[in-house]
């Protein structure tokens, strides 16, 4: 080991022999972290919402090694304050509207510092208890707040798992429903299967079905039409399908979705679970952003019907408050996840495992290592409680409806589609726009003022909005969820419109 | 909407209308959080490591339902300390020797409250341009400390990523191999791709190659011996591709590892290689657990060959200090990655991503949504160095060879494989206990010796190890590698051990 102890002289030297972990500095630096994101927190109007920053601008900001030295925290945060900041597309800013919320909150935070401070890996039950039985409980607690039918809690025989993402939910479900077919069908036809949604489902389903080896002709997105609000309608789905069958492939999976990215839309879950149900396809609920309204019982009936499918998912990171990632899904039938996705090497073996007493939650996703996310579901239910939640996400929803009647009191503008929860898509329509003495299609002309429109206020930094294109309408997009956000937010942002759009046609 | 106003009559009363993301409630809550965990490191000795409750302890101890009305924060804290603690196994204790290591340390947990903080959804450049690039900057940062070759790199036109585990990581590979080849042969013969590794190989290739489509009956662990230290042989690999070529069957993929989880086994990768490429199939490799060594001059040569490699990763929360969750994965060819993996919805698009100028992280990954990792692995490197870094590394192989040398010096234990690491595996072998006059086979009744020893140990809670059984013999795992681990504590479990040991053998 010679060549070892003279590395070692080298690098004693550079090396300051501070146990990574101490706990003293675990406290102070911890302390000034805490300090620096709460003002963070205070000064966030001061930045633009988008970030303004052009590619590559931070290559340029830092050296091209890592140091060979450590760095003091002071220096760290001072880059990150320098050179980080201005890169960060702000979605805790209270002026952030643009795609989805990610909406963080205290109690949030406080949870995910005690994840990782544990840090703990529970992959199995044995490798950190608290973690997986405390998951099971929020998940049934989260299951009673939204009225979920008892064959998805485990006090019903299924259970619920928190996944990371929306896009990991589906692609345990397909697999699992996929395994299920083929051990029916044979494994020879895994290339007749299909996979069955509307043109408005979250990429997330086309994607997980190519990962899991469905071939991508056999993913049918099927037109929604403006008039039935952008849902799928079970008479095209059952149209679709017949096809199908009359051609030998064979009905897998059906995504629904209750609250689209688009524009909001929501699926009718009765009528479709119906048609699934007629050929023994599995039925997933993404209720991915809206999901989290059903807690109010004013909002529940979006998500009726959702006793005819085999699994429902809604993201606790968008809109429940507990920092990104939090999907919550439940399912009715544990034991085809488990039989598509459980492994059992002899190094993870132990008594509670073997003996089925226990959940082990490696065997209903996709990874192995999981984090203790369910420490942060418990403390937002905890520290906010029903009450509160179900206020925030009404005060949204209020701001949403506050928008919306502006932009309707304003002639110039038109809501595009109706607006179920805190999403309000809209645009300047073709008939407020002078265009008729030009060549071209005014709905292409009005797309275009539509896009200009939103790149022009997405510059300006004080506010951040997103698109969608649907029907060959080009409108913007305006998610009120942000924690922060307030009335007089939504009110400026209004303003922000207006006045560019006053601009913008003084110009034409 | 009179129904909404009733509710709201009904719940205002039990809510307290703060912001969930109030800055100085943030402050002063996040000041508490960061106090109880450095107590928590301060008092970690004093918890059983493994945690000692039975199934179902928790929701004896918690109410059906989630609370009504909001809890303060200190409630919720207490309720940590008397509930969850006790289910809680320790993984940073520094008498946590089981499994891999869940290393936790100050930057990253700084890196992580950043993160977290900033809460941004990076899945393309433009929805925060700091989490992509940092990304790129610190993955070709650690590239070089490894020493990767430059066509890993984005100055060589591969790249890096950080996925969530090596799970994904593979499963991300495993998908792009496949539809490369599936271009090749045609969608029918997906029934016939193979997926080779050894048998030593992580479950996690399995479950991967299994979601992926991959039949099950094509994956090929191939036997290892314990005279090649239960490493892949290239012949056997030659030998069981011809097997299948010959059979029809299409060599896809192969996973060599580099430190495997039972006995951290080294494949070698550079025989192992020249074999995969005569087949056109692609190679990653798994360096989970040990690749983070290579950062030492004197470990670099155990990744020997990773030139011939398509893909490459290693976990930076299991011995890199990022805390989970920290996969670092590298690709010669970001585009086979993304190819499989890109999803392109109109309400992504932006201008920055249609220029083609910049890295969208969400087509290298299986996720949309991704956080912002880069940010603790920054932290992680600035705060300590390349130095403090490689010292951590040595000081923790220096400990398990401590104990390496302790369990040599004691005539009743014997190593069982090399130690590369900082990894012992051990046993009492079957020369050392009393047998001669029982019946049964020797081999047999070492085995249960063993299993007895490493649960009384682990039940008498002050360390926690877990095993391994390959080639039919039981032993212990000593895992070092806990942040707070010192050599007091190597040398206290090595007393454990003996002590129970000399009763157990009183006993016989």
């Amino acid at each position: 080991m010679g060549s070892l102890a003279s590395f070692d002289e080298v690098e004693n030297v550079f090396s300051n022999n501070v146990n990574p972990l101490d706990p003293e500095e675990f406290r102070s630096q911890g302390h000034m972290i805490i300090d620096f994101l709460a003002d963070y927190y205070q000064n966030i109007q001061k930045y633009p919402v988008l970030s303004q920053v052009e590619p590559g601008y931070l290559v340029k900001r830092l050296p091209t090694t890592a140091p060979y030295v450590a760095e003091p925290v002071e220096a760290i945060l001072q880059d990150v304050q320098q050179h980080i900041i201005p890169g960060i597309t702000h979605w805790q800013s209270p002026n952030y509207f643009a795609y989805f919320p990610s909406s963080g909150s205290v109690a949030g935070f406080l949870g995910e510092m005690l994840s990782t401070g544990f840090n703990v890996v529970g992959f199995n039950w044995i490798s950190s208890p608290a973690a997986t039985e405390l998951e099971s409980i929020v998940m049934d607690w989260l299951g009673q707040m939204l009225d979920l039918p008892r064959a998805f809690l485990f006090s019903g025989n299924g259970g619920g798992v928190l996944q990371g993402t929306t896009c990991e939910a589906i692609l345990c479900t397909v697999t699992a429903a996929r395994d299920r077919m083929l051990l029916k069908v044979g494994r020879d036809n895994i290339g007749k299967l299909v996979v069955y949604a509307s043109d408005q489902t979250h990429s997330a389903l086309a994607k997980a079905a190519k990962i899991a080896g469905i071939d991508p002709k056999n993913f049918r997105a099927i037109k929604t039409k403006k008039s039935a609000a952008f849902g799928l309608s079970p008479e095209s789905l059952r149209h679709a399908i017949s096809i199908d069958v009359k051609a030998g492939l064979i009905p897998l999976y059906l995504c629904a979705t209750i609250g689209t990215t688009s524009t909001t839309a929501v699926d009718p879950l009765i009528p479709l679970c119906d048609v699934a149900k007629e050929y023994g396809m599995w039925v997933h609920v993404d209720a991915a952003y809206a999901g989290s309204a059903s807690i109010c019982p004013e909002f529940r009936h979006f998500i009726d019907g959702v006793e005819g499918a085999d699994s429902f998912s809604l993201n606790a990171h968008k809109w429940f408050f507990t920092t990104l990632d939090c999907c919550c899904m439940w399912v009715k039938d544990p034991s085809s996840l488990i039989k598509s996705l459980s492994t059992n090497p002899e190094y993870l073996r132990n008594k509670a495992s073997d003996s089925k007493q226990v959940v082990d939650y490696k065997d209903w996703q996709i990874t192995l290592s999981r984090r203790f996310r369910a420490m942060k579901l418990w403390l937002v239910l905890r520290r906010y409680g029903v009450a509160n939640l179900r206020n925030f996400l009404r005060g949204h929803v209020k701001m949403a409806k506050r928008f919306e009647d502006l932009v309707a009191g304003d002639g110039r503008f038109e809501v595009v589609v109706p607006r179920y929860f805190a999403m309000v898509c809209f645009r300047v329509p073709p008939s407020a726009l002078p265009f008729r003495n030009q060549v071209g299609n005014d709905e292409t002309r009005a797309n275009e003022f539509n896009r200009e429109l939103l790149e022009t206020v997405n510059a300006a930094g004080r506010i951040y909005m997103t698109h969608a294109e649907v029907d060959g309408i080009y409108m913007l997009r305006f998610a009120v969820g942000a924690s922060l956000t307030e009335d007089k937010h939504v009110i400026m942002a209004w303003k922000v419109v207006q006045e560019t759009v006053d601009a913008m046609l003084n110009t034409l």
